[in-house]
């Protein structure tokens, strides 16, 4: 089925939530022709949005607090949208953290969007899909994008590190700062949230973090380590006061705002190169060239390098 | 300096650990001909290893289980090599791992090599570094891979998926079976290992996982679930029991090859076209080509589906 961008874009400006998902869900998994249509019809809309990264270790309470600061962004009448980047199924976690702000009495609230998306199943992976859904949910008027996402994982990573603000959740118990820092992300975030900071060991956690902090060199930008305990909504708005505080810093929207171009550029560049690669039929006639090559190189007939500079020869000859 | 290629080779050949080490630097981050290079000549002397991958979230004991494993290899005579798919610095995991099986008496025992691997650092990602380091692994004759990295994260999943035997570990009070399904592993591992198996709840997460299998169709595929406390070696040749019954089931060898040389061909072609995309400079001038169109599309010129199609269609016509 042909895809109506232009009719979906209209809807989408007429707030219709199922034009809004649609088209995210064309972003992320459809034809090249689509996307293409839906970024060069939805990017001079958007720019308006402030994409908060939410990251943390399974189990230290993300979904609680990015349900707990989208219900208290709420309470300041903006608009919001939490993108789940979910490596399991988009039926677990997406759905967990919109039952969440739902129990927030947010349920039939059209200024909250939940949506989740799965690790798995993007050819190109989330380092294309992930800045296009944010484009989508910017031009579709959101002021805050809550882009959530488990604090691990190379991809991932990236994806938080494009985000306005970054926010690293934390809670005792659930391993000390040292840790934290081999989650991967500890020299990008903004914020630091100690959640379930009514845990013995919360005090702890948190000189540990500040002594950390203290041997890094960080000027004006040295993160902020905040505490709350998300579940009951205690210091929710002092994360976001932390945020917000961060989000208004000297420069730093300027730059994030070309960092993250620059990511999604050369993450939708790869992303068209891998399926490229990935369907390009065997000369031969049997199946794919990847296939028909991979098999060589396991037969020992050819180096992987090899094989894939050949790949790539074709993949240029024929696009 | 230029890499001497040959020379590494040969003393590669002789034992030399020194030259393991570079050869393992050149194929993660050294420059693309070199890169090539190595692989044209170490590729024809590989094949014979067996790679396991070994994930877990943080916490569960991964790296404990992974020195115990190495051990009980070891006691077989097995030569081992461990690949730490580390997210954070090359100093922390990578190093606590070495020294944990330098503690089980293999201290200047040439038949364990220990090798960390940072998740970030390299241009093309692990999807490709990962790969050529087992090969490099491999080739200099190590009977076992084992390939330990974080359960989480699109990239780190595939690095896992490429192995001929892919091992989860859990443990109880880590969160229960539903939150292993979240770690995006699931339906990849072959053999299910609960560490820690004295603690409270081993059994109740044990039967949570039985019965969450038992939903599954599996056929002759059914992953194991192997108990054991790495910490105090009980349990662990069983572990190693699971994964060699499973490492000679019927076909499964051929067909991880063929998906591992897939895995590598493709994560190589990535690289590669990555690099150039990085690389390209600005016709203008001014810097790279993708700075440059990044500027433009954070300040609204152009969209970055176009900006990445501009981008392709320069590096196609330059490479």
């Amino acid at each position: 089925v042909a895809v109506d961008v232009p009719a979906l874009v209209a809807a989408l400006d007429g707030g219709d939530r199922r034009a809004l998902a649609r088209l995210l869900t064309v972003v992320e998994d459809g034809a090249t022709e689509d996307r293409r249509a839906v970024v060069a019809a939805l990017h001079p809309r958007a720019g308006r949005a402030r994409v908060v990264g939410i990251t943390g270790a399974p189990g230290v309470g993300k979904s609680t607090l990015t349900a707990a600061l989208a219900g208290a962004l709420r309470a300041r009448e903006r608009r919001v949208a939490v993108l789940a980047v979910d490596p399991s199924s988009p039926r677990t976690g997406g759905a967990l953290l919109g039952d969440r702000i739902r129990m927030q009495d947010h349920h039939d609230d059209d200024g909250v969007f939940v949506r989740s998306m799965a690790a798995r199943g993007h050819l190109g992976g989330l380092a294309a899909a992930a800045p296009l859904a944010v484009l989508v949910l910017d031009a579709a008027g959101f002021d805050d994008v809550l882009v959530e996402t488990v604090g691990v994982g190379q991809s991932e990573i990236e994806v938080v590190a494009a985000a306005d603000t970054t926010v690293l959740v934390l809670a005792p118990g659930m391993g000390d700062a040292v840790q934290a820092a081999k989650a991967g992300i500890l020299e990008v975030p903004d914020v630091f949230v100690i959640n379930k900071a009514d845990h013995g060991g919360a005090g702890r956690l948190a000189s540990e973090l500040t002594s950390m902090l203290d041997l890094g060199e960080h000027g004006e930008e040295r993160p902020s380590v905040v505490r709350c305990v998300a579940v009951r909504g205690e210091g929710v708005d002092e994360v976001l006061a932390a945020i917000d505080a961060r989000a208004s810093a000297r420069g730093s929207a300027a730059r994030r705002g070309a960092a993250r171009a620059r990511a999604a550029v050369l993450g939708i560049a790869s992303e068209v190169v891998r399926r490229g690669l990935v369907g390009l039929p065997d000369p031969d006639g049997r199946g794919t060239a990847l296939d028909a090559l991979a098999e060589r190189v396991d037969e020992r007939g050819i180096d992987p390098f090899a094989a894939a500079d050949l790949l790539l020869e074709r993949w240029r000859r024929d696009a």
